[in-house]
């Protein structure tokens, strides 16, 4: 099952600059192998579900490693069954019709 | 890792009544042991961030087999390495302060 | 037009506790005279759209004045011109079908 | 009070394809004067805290006008008193730290 999700990402307790840790779960997206696409809210991300979720999982576990002692997160998350559509196609269904 | 998170699953193409298929996911959640508190907008789960995750891709799973092309999801997701706090001490912590 | 929401809001930059914060929300909520209901993850609000609204925006304005300099919020809204629904009612309705 | 805001509309009762709702409120905002900024899982909003709120509540109205009985939508929302900070260089603070 493919899934395409938004992430971010909040740690809690390292002051208000958070940059780094984002830089961080960047770099474990990329390790992983996943497309994704940075935005000032969050990280579009698609891919396997399992594939996807393992790497929430190692960006939390990276961020505590980091110093966070808390994290909160926010995860949007879609599938469907009807038919494949990237990330890039769903922006281009909006803009054509705009 | 334990994971405290807040579940709102949102089929799509069914028509306006989601209730038979949150009801669903409640089963799925049951069925997995996991401990959880429905609300007006979501459902709060606590557990191990591997179990958790798992009924949350069942909960995907059922929602398909029941009929639903589309499904989108949204997940506020808790971790923290400082200390263990249920669900209800959340609650009753900000309760104490009121 | 009426409005459900839940709110979650986080102040960053204040250390791991954030529930003075969050029990601060509770009485803005509670004197904008709003119907609320706390859970571990979030604070489920109905009423007027405008009404609603204003009280998350004097939430953000207490949590900056109580000293966090920077604040994420997280808001699930819900509209529905078909036909009216409580809060308590969209619980009732999931559990009747479990 | 400036707001950062990232917003993904939902209308429910409609079928699968949801983006000429979401083109729909890509022209409401453009006609609010807002800046914008379209991703594959939601629109990135910065801007004056009423003037944002107003245009979702005019995305939600149009939204229901185009025939949506019942819409649900997520918001990330940031507000800070520290500093200044446009969704660009919230992007390219974690660029370079990559």
């Amino acid at each position: 099952m493919n899934v395409s999700i938004d992430l971010c990402v909040v740690p809690i307790g390292v002051g208000v600059s958070l940059s780094p840790y984002i830089a961080e779960c960047q770099r474990v997206l990329d390790q992983a192998g996943l497309k994704t696409s940075l935005h000032a809210y969050g990280t579009n991300i698609e891919g396997d579900w399992d594939e996807v979720m393992a790497a929430v999982k190692t960006c939390h576990e990276a961020v505590h490693k980091m110093g966070a002692p808390r994290i909160t997160t926010t995860i949007k998350l879609g599938t469907r069954t009807d038919r494949d559509q990237t990330m890039d196609e769903k922006v281009e269904s909006v803009l054509a019709k705009k």
